[in-house]
């Protein structure tokens, strides 16, 4: 929830809409009933439900942790279709990434850049529905760079800094390393994979080009199964 | 491609349908140019476009290679609703799973069951869509398992036995292994998770309860999470 679902004192919260049908529908909680809640970008704890009206619903909320800890890593995402956009900015959220850089490719479809699956209202309701299925508060950021060259030359170099790069790609130098303890930055193509062009400029940055093997999986596949093995 | 698509020296196959307006519409391959090709439960080649009609295509096949390699694992889900069953069925092909046993759980809705997605043809769609993401050939086997308990307790002590299992279960003893070298089972339950029941049922079987930290995935993204750590 937000501060705005809050009273001033931060004890009793008040839901409405899609969250409110959520609980009834979904969660089937009853008045007197408890259920996990987090504050954004503050604690978690647990809230009790004291009152359940047509539109909304009341409850009491005591916060009792730390949200969970966050991954240190960086997406770089070339742009996928709309939907499946969605189901990656969710995907992501929950698991535990904090910084998401949407980026172009010459395989990205020109039109993506005007879907509005960018609106920041849209890509806001699945960061929160990530937030909402970890548990977590801590929205990610989520950067759009349609132009390649310009983000590769002037600003990954410093986004790089520090940090382990692997770029995925079909066809890479290797395999996709395991439980990694450092800071990184991952980079994944769209269908079809990166252009020679744009594995260069990654190279050019010391990026190790990675694969998964024999087998090529979908683009919202291959990001969970490789964070399933980096984090 | 199946064995009716080819003629019978298999060195020529026509393909009408939804291969035909993929390689169209999507692959956009010309009569003279070359695509991967594979035959169900055989090798996997090139083919080479020789004639494009109004409704089919013809090309010239050689095969040149076995299939990927497979993942020595069984896969147990507990039965998700008919969308997430969808995906998950072609990414877990994708990833080169080779028996999945759909099963039953308190948690399970009754009416999935009673699914469309659960037609044999329908499933036929979705490993297949799997297996052209990953250029394999081999289909897996899919077994729908409406009853845990004779599950369980008749089918699978046979099915792990000389495999090591997993039941992955929020606040499990231990964290998921990685990069497992030995044949398995995984077994994932539904959003909710197992009840106390289902989960001592794995335990004597001596199952292992694994978690993935703090955070809670959602069904079909935990599958391709856990499996990118396990193989």
């Amino acid at each position: 929830m937000f501060r705005d679902d809050l009273d001033p004192g931060q004890k009793k919260a008040c839901l409405r809409g899609r969250r409110f049908r959520h609980i009834l529908d979904v969660q089937r909680v009853a008045v007197g009933e408890e259920l996990n809640v987090g504050l954004c970008h503050g604690p978690i704890g647990k809230g009790r439900i004291t009152r359940i009206a047509a539109d909304s619903l009341e409850m009491d909320v005591r916060w009792t942790a730390a949200p969970p800890s966050r991954v240190d890593g960086i997406l770089l995402v070339a742009l996928p279709r709309p939907p499946v956009l969605k189901r990656i900015l969710a995907d992501v959220t929950a698991m535990g990434i904090k910084q998401i850089y949407l980026i172009n490719s010459q395989r990205v479809e020109k039109s993506f850049w005007n879907s509005r699956a960018l609106r920041a209202q849209t890509i806001l309701q699945q960061l929160v529905l990530g937030l909402e299925q970890a548990c977590d508060t801590v929205l990610p950021e989520v950067y759009l760079r349609p132009y390649f060259k310009p983000f590769v030359e002037d600003e990954l170099p410093r986004i790089s800094q520090g940090r382990q790069g692997w770029a995925a790609h079909p066809g890479g130098d290797c395999s996709c390393p395991r439980q990694v303890r450092q800071p990184f930055v991952l980079a994944i193509g769209p269908e079809g994979g990166f252009i020679p062009y744009e594995i260069d400029k990654f190279r050019a940055l010391r990026y190790s080009i990675v694969d998964l093997g024999q087998r090529i999986l979908r683009v919202e596949t291959a990001v969970t199964f490789l964070l399933g093995r980096l984090i």
